[in-house]
């Protein structure tokens, strides 16, 4: 690997849960951001054995008062001179409060130099329509969204904070406006959305996941754009956590590549006369996606491979109860598709795949936002 | 980076420390080994803000039922499959029981496959005449260590385990040879010894590093083979875990690389005929200690760049104390002085010095040991 693989310098404060085993949240994160460069600073919001698609788990929740703690310990020694805060997954409502009085104090401390601290807010809230977390977590992420320069929701999270339920492109371009002009939130990304559960949508047919993002303009209108990567057949754990660590690396990259008063621009909006498509988080969203894809179509085979080979069945299991076969098969399935990061590194830093970032015409838009 | 440089595929259970901010204990040996290519889970036995360096931190230990918790969680979903086990840091002599028992247990796993499985234990102990952990937990680790397959005790720890006081190369050779009889240890490495310390040494004017180490043959007499690298004119934290962990990648690279019974052989320890220097210990070590080498260097470079270009003092710090004054002084160089491993991650897959590790030869050793 040459240096010139790597982003610019950038100290990033990571939060986020840890897991002994595997790659979801901060043990996901924070590797994705050190692959590509980027000095992180990992504070753990859980301390599991493993993450909970296995169906079972052992290990801690920190408190709120134990995130504070650590921050406040930062503090103290003066090792806060973070560039960006990456923030996902927290365990109970008054943990997000926590993890918000961090980035307002952190914001607070950059306050003099716009552009010099840069927040990405991950609402670990739900999939698939249901919440996974406490009903109390809700109002709590709705408090400190404000203050996120972007946010990275799922479908279900986006429908969560917005209020519109997400049944059509109109609908979905309601709800990015929405979050752009009830949070002030200037940079949206909608994570994969299956277009294809719009029945009404031309692309019906085809299996392609949708990410939409959005930087906004200074009147308050979105500028919206649009990624479609082909879907793999395989739920993997972690993406959203691969996505937005390697979103953290790429639009600093691109951010740094704009023009040079970009960066000292107060959470980095593009002037007015930005394109949707020319936009530093478009740019940042088409290589993140190519990474993505990369490493997983790779996952996906190590995954059959190691299924394959699976050891016969031993003698205990022979002997044991059809329930406990079926758990035991779920368990080596989860395990065989644990994301492959550490040998597919090189897809990281050089994306090899290219993906297209769409503006949204006009007469995609539902007629209130044209 | 090409897949090319990373070693072969490896799963370690890595179970040290974890610091939010910097490079030491798990933060570092993760990385580390992640950077080359081994997957690993991470077992963290504290989570602090920082290192003890700094003087001040926050942040709490893992009691050794959590600890045991955490690897109940892997063993129950099936998650055990490991290589290799490297163990550091542990906080209580609870603690280290604790970590013994993992080791035993995954030992136990690997039982009819001998060389499946290898314990790298570094008794983190103290340093430089000082234990800076309780006392009881020598006996802790007296107790453990007969089961590791290498260890990596810095001088003032194989003191504490030899109980012999190293005060020349014969009483370093005397250490070694205890350890590997007292403790049936097949693999030692004493890191970092100084031999200069040792008047009557005729290397005494050259301030250079030594490591020593070892495998054991079968009559229990030592292989002794030293590498001398340059010392730096800095302190590091984290440099043993550095070490620890760059040792498990290239320790397994070597035995990879020798003849193909090897690894299939009870601890990777080599037939007789092989000579000191060819050992794939010393193989590693070579590789282990020029990668370090190229990283401090860069990081002294680092460290004073940024010394010079701090900002300077603020108001705040104008009004303070001398002895306020003196405390930020010594926060900001110890930050400084953090192990710079991201943005040199080449060096570790591919260094670019070359060290010799040369062979003890008769007449260095004392006469019981010739």
């Amino acid at each position: 690997m040459s240096s010139d693989s790597l982003v610019p310098e950038t100290r990033v404060l990571a939060i986020a849960s840890h897991v002994v085993y595997g790659y979801v949240g901060n043990k996901m994160a924070t590797l994705v951001m050190q692959l590509l460069g980027c000095d992180v600073a990992a504070l753990n919001t859980v301390h599991f054995s493993n993450h909970t698609g296995y169906r079972q788990f052992k290990g801690t929740r920190s408190t709120a008062q134990e995130i504070s703690d650590l921050y406040q310990g930062l503090c103290q020694s003066h090792l806060t001179d973070f560039d960006v805060m990456l923030s996902g997954y927290a365990p109970s409502a008054a943990a997000v409060e926590a993890v918000g009085a961090i980035g307002l104090d952190l914001q607070r401390q950059a306050e003099s130099n716009p552009g010099s601290f840069f927040w990405v807010l991950d609402p670990v809230m739900g999939d698939q329509g249901r919440l996974y977390v406490n009903d109390d977590v809700v109002p709590a992420y709705k408090k400190i969204i404000h203050h996120a320069d972007l946010i990275l929701p799922n479908q279900f999270e986006a429908e969560v904070l917005s209020g519109i339920k997400i049944t059509s492109l109109s609908t979905l371009a309601e709800a990015i406006t929405a979050i752009h002009t009830t949070y002030s939130v200037p940079h949206v990304i909608i994570t994969s959305v299956r277009i294809s559960q719009f029945s009404s949508s031309p692309e019906a047919t085809t299996d392609n996941l949708t990410v939409i993002g959005s930087t906004i303009k200074s009147d308050g209108s979105p500028r919206l754009f649009r990624v479609d990567v082909p879907a793999l057949d395989c739920f993997f754990s972690g993406t959203g956590d691969m996505f937005a660590a390697l979103t953290v690396a790429r639009l600093r990259e691109a951010i740094f590549a704009a023009d040079s008063t970009l960066r000292s621009t107060k959470s980095w909006v593009s002037p007015d006369d930005v394109q949707a498509t020319d936009l530093p988080l478009a740019k940042a969203t088409v290589k993140v996606l190519a990474s993505m894809h990369s490493v997983l179509e790779r996952t996906l085979e190590a995954r059959d491979a190691e299924l394959c080979a699976a050891a016969s069945a031993t003698e205990e299991e022979l002997s044991s109860s059809e329930e406990e076969k079926q758990k035991r098969e779920y368990l080596r399935r989860t395990k065989a598709a644990e994301v492959r990061i550490v040998r597919n590194a090189r897809f990281l830093r050089e994306p090899d795949v290219e993906f297209q970032a769409q503006e949204w015409k006009k007469e995609d838009l539902p007629v209130g936002l044209q």
